[in-house]
């Protein structure tokens, strides 16, 4: 039961598209990535995926529009919908979604990481 | 798949320890209450409760010991545990907690809410 500093958790690493885990609750998992650039395509199944910024602009891709995300905003991409999520800038991101949920859901990308650091 | 500023929920209501739910996802809600002097002491059977401070200071008090969470912090209560929220002056917080989770677990109180707005 230990306090989690959320900025504190942003300056243990660097890279970009890698989530790392900073707490689980009720089968849920809160997750932190820095992100810059385009990620790839991709949807989840079975599983809501919630975003919110912390620090910058995330550009979230859908087939039909495109919505950007600021600092102290949040969106939630439902299960099923295909999305791309993207970064002019670096932007520090905090997701809640499944444990478990695929980072590129089925896609196969050469920048997925199956197994997410705990911090 | 609206974007969700969280400041602006805030600033829709006044009222204290009355929680107000912004999102619904995979079986869970975030919740987000204005609270400013003590709750009432319970613990929830079955949902383990994230609190993540948006603004000000959340004090926890645990039968063993109190832990203080500030601006940007978060603290998981595991289910079962007891606990009693409170704070000095006027404080912000966001909850995630699976949907349909009691307010005051079963502890009955005249500040119980048994449902949560939508805003």
């Amino acid at each position: 039961m230990k306090k989690i500093n959320i900025l504190s958790k942003f300056k243990k690493f660097n890279s970009h598209w890698s989530p790392h885990s900073i707490a689980e609750l009720n089968g849920q998992q809160v997750i932190i990535a820095k992100v810059k650039g385009n990620f790839v395509w991709h949807s989840h199944k079975e599983e809501d995926e919630l975003f919110y910024v912390v620090k910058g602009r995330l550009k979230m891709e859908f087939r039909d529009k495109t919505k950007e995300i600021l600092q102290g905003e949040m969106i939630i991409v439902p299960k099923g919908v295909e999305h791309r999520p993207s970064a002019d800038e670096e932007t520090w991101i905090l997701l809640f979604e499944p444990v478990n949920t695929k980072h590129t859901g089925d896609t196969i990308s050469k920048i997925t990481k199956d197994i997410y650091p705990k911090i």
